[in-house]
């Protein structure tokens, strides 16, 4: 390809609301442009290196024997009522009416419709396994699409969808998936962790999320260094606190003015924040209000605590709900002298906290000196945040975090879809059996923008070089110089020759302005063209480490073809 | 691939809405399952076709200098209002909102989206010429969705928009995309016509569909044999007949009791129904009700019409809007005797009329006789459909017409869209100016249909040895007998080895259903293993023309391979 009949549209500068890395580089080296929030277009160099990375995904689904088949976006209401997740999922799902009036989503994910497929075509345990995938276009109306591709409504994900005749026959599905990701992602280039996760609006028994290790993440990860447990903190355990037992102190209202947050009211009464006990108010699906209490130093872990109280929704109560409950404004919420009919839930850490300030639910009070007897709880469990510097659930040395892109995720479904969809199996009694299902997910589009975030520097992209989008570039330092023009024309035709996928840049520009160009798209081999044709040589630019070389002519093949195959 | 670890469901019967041929045979052959009204799932069979028909129309399009994008099927609403077609494109349009309320639809063509990358990334005439195409998902909200996916509401297209800066330029890159569409569909085996076309809500000047003969087809072709003028129907023009001038009769009314079709009046009256002026009413977009003269033996071409009349809707006219301009129920309409103000358009053909037939405006009631100077026309021109055995407009022989299946249609836009979207560039002058545009579409999935519909037997499909999902398959007559199925194995690895895409037909099932299955999927060559193995041979079986040839098992290799090469 040459870039004077190429279409790669660099820009110096990019708007401002690309707060990451990725999506800044993938608008400046002319990968993406958006079409709406969260809706983009991938040019020609983003388009090659996205089918680059559906390749990799494609061999190494179809190696795990996955077999790829081709669904619609468009999906008929009725699937996802038979279902319940017509009504379950909210917002999120873009919805809408053919002409005659039917209901319909644009896919955000496809359960229901591979469930649908296996149950009308499969029938016996002879033909199972099953193992189908596809690689589509999916639609997710997100509240705060962001980040470019890494959030966006529609994007494209390859999603597997196993079934077997049992759990064991799961188990090993969900193995061969959880292998193949391993090497998908390890192709990839790619630094990541696979984390005990969630299993969200999908549903099912277990999951492992996919995370590349990146700050501009939007999980949080909880692992341990010397066992390998991680997980999500969403899901992430970790050991209780066991609080030393102080002898019982008196209690006491405390002056405590304008002072409504822990850090705060922790300084102003020197102690350690973990001798407060945060009481956090919140509302549920059916505006019930409740208390959720923890040390100090924790964060209500909400997918805890909804699991934790079999509910569905959960909001942060209002000013107005918090009154109704504690007769104060927020800030000093407490569970002493509050009304019977509140329901508290507790975390576990609670249980060995002694002498310790609560919100006295009148302004500018706490009480200190608060022990358990004072109130009711009516529930412990786990409701917090496993912390970076916890110990570990399964081996106790301490935990370390960071923050990671969700790249992929895997789910034991277990007979969820199969059994409010009927998709049955015979059994070889002859009777009538639910499949054991499993799904796997990976943001192909969002793997993209992980592969850019990790892999750059201040000049642009530095791409792995099996997914660059050109392997070479030829670069003729003065493209009105004759014998430069011939020679990189003809260097061009023999790495074709080679099927070297080489771009020559033979734009009429200052040399400076090409190599900026080059570098920021990320090609990791340039092979200059100037002066030194005298001497019958030219130079060899790595993207990588700014390396040189001068090579003869005739050795350029050879020497390409070692850059790419050696490593 | 084995069928046992296969998804290929074969039905022997498929429901009787399938009414074309590669309608049925893709469901029985499990190339396709319905999801919902024309919207289909393509299983591994249909994926992998599928894939085999995008390669080649990626590679003419590449070979032809066009470069892949991806642009998303959700575009916003702004775009085509501002082309618009937001409110011209109607109810096949399918629209829907965001969780904010915006307005936006699933693309049924790209025009707007692609006209807006362009203005916001070029800007002089060195980056132009430029084609930039897509193999991408459309969706239309069909009518009346049939024949599978051959007119479907979700489907895949490759579509292309190339940007010029001159109409010389246009016309070269239109050029160049017509000899890639023959290079496409040459490649695809399709015996196919290249027609004139008539432009419709696309727009533009001119434009060519690539029909595939087909009795199936829902387009009607015109051509000459003689010349090669060709076009559809919609567009396709012939010589007017000239009528020999009688001298003029009396004009007399006559009672014709419950006759209103021409045909039944022809009979009635003994004349040729050509001597009957028909009159069809029509009604506008703006509530008008007009009427239209014809020969009776000609059908009102409406696209013609409303070209002629420069008019956005046509309907015809109900009995309520007949009786408003005539005072009479249809079937009697004529223009004799008129309200002066109903407006009258009639074909050139009607000018050479004499001593013809209209309608009295009374029930039972027809007039002979009459002529020209009864009634005033405000309008001529050519509003009828061209027919077989009319002359050629080019060269004066004889049309012909057949039925065909539109699978490409290119377009000479001109600077319709960079008009109204002010897509300009730079020229060397430094003026601006408009780009000059064409757009190409081909109907991937239709393809795939037509390339069925032109390639079946009783047996099944019978597909064009490079577009088989799988170039051979490995039959063991017996599985359970031990020495069949370890040379059927042995067999299915060498092929494999030889990177001859394989089906190892492993299922315990009678040799006639594994027949049966392999010839309704269209695999084009068989080697059966059965008792001949003891003479050191298996059979050779070819899905066309059914011979077979033993041959010795060292030879298969080369036998495959020569099967493969030679054709």
């Amino acid at each position: 390809m040459k870039t004077s009949k190429y279409f790669m549209p660099t820009l110096r500068e990019v708007s401002s609301d690309a707060e990451t890395i990725s999506h800044q580089l993938m608008l400046r080296a002319g990968l993406i442009r958006k079409q709406a929030a969260g809706i983009y277009t991938y040019l020609p160099l983003g388009f090659k290196v996205l089918k680059k990375i559906e390749n990799i995904v494609r061999e190494e689904m179809e190696r795990s024997g996955a077999i790829e088949i081709l669904a619609s976006a468009l999906q008929n209401a009725e699937l996802w009522q038979e279902s319940h997740r017509w009504y379950e999922y909210g917002a999120e799902m873009f919805r809408l009416q053919d002409r005659h009036g039917r209901d319909f989503c644009l896919g955000p994910t496809h359960e229901e419709i591979f469930t649908d497929l296996v149950r009308n075509n499969i029938s016996s345990y002879r033909q199972l396994p099953l193992n189908l995938f596809q690689i589509q276009t999916k639609y997710r109306d997100e509240k705060r699409p962001r980040f470019g591709v890494i959030r966006s409504r529609e994007f494209i994900m390859k999603d597997a969808y196993s079934f077997d005749i049992d759990e064991e026959g799961l188990n090993k599905s969900y193995e061969e998936m959880y292998k193949a990701y391993r090497r998908i992602f390890d192709r990839c280039n790619l630094k990541y962790q696979v984390v005990e996760a969630d299993t969200g609006n999908i549903g099912g028994s277990s999951s492992h999320e996919f995370m590349v290790i990146s700050e501009v993440g939007e999980d949080s990860l909880i692992f341990c260094d010397n066992c390998g447990y991680s997980a999500n903190v969403e899901k992430a355990q970790a050991v209780d606190r066991q609080f030393v037992a102080e002898s019982i102190k008196k209690k006491e209202k405390v002056y405590t003015p304008n002072i409504k947050t822990i850090d705060k009211l922790a300084e102003f009464l020197s102690i350690e924040s973990s001798k407060i006990l945060k009481a956090v108010l919140y509302t549920d699906e059916k505006a019930r209000t409740f208390m959720c209490l923890l040390p100090g130093d924790r964060e209500v872990n909400e997918i805890k605590l909804k699991k934790l109280l079999g509910i569905k929704e959960l909001n942060l109560a209002s000013e107005e709900e918090i009154y109704k409950v504690t007769k104060c404004k927020p800030g000093f919420s407490g569970p002493v002298g509050i009304n019977k009919e509140v329901f508290i839930v507790a975390d576990n850490e609670v249980k060995t906290m002694t002498n310790f300030v609560v919100g006295a639910n009148e302004e500018d009070y706490h009480i200190i000196n608060v022990n358990l007897n004072e109130f009711n709880v009516n529930i412990y469990g786990d409701i917090k945040n496993a912390e970076e510097g916890d110990n570990c659930i399964k081996c106790g040395n301490k935990l370390s975090s960071s923050k990671g892109i969700e790249v992929g995720h895997i789910f034991k479904l277990g007979t969820k879809y199969s059994k409010l969809l009927k998709a049955t199996y015979l059994d070889k009694n002859g009777k009538e059996q639910p499949m054991v299902m499993g799904c796997y997910g990976i943001g192909i589009t969002r793997t993209l923008a992980a592969i850019i975030e990790q892999n750059n520097d201040e000049d642009g992209i530095c791409w792995p070089k099996h997914l660059a989008p050109f392997e070479v570039a030829v670069i003729p330092v003065n493209i009105k110089d004759e014998e430069q023009a011939n020679l990189a024309e003809k260097i061009y035709e023999q790495l074709k020759n080679h099927n070297i996928d080489v771009l020559l840049d033979d734009r009429d520009e200052r040399v400076g302005v090409k190599f900026k160009d080059i570098d920021l798209i990320g090609i990791p081999l340039k092979i200059v063209i100037g002066k030194k044709i005298s001497e019958g040589q030219v130079e060899l630019k790595f993207r990588s480490g700014k390396e040189t070389k001068l090579v003869n002519i005739g050795d350029i093949i050879e020497e390409v073809k070692n850059f790419y195959s050696l490593t």
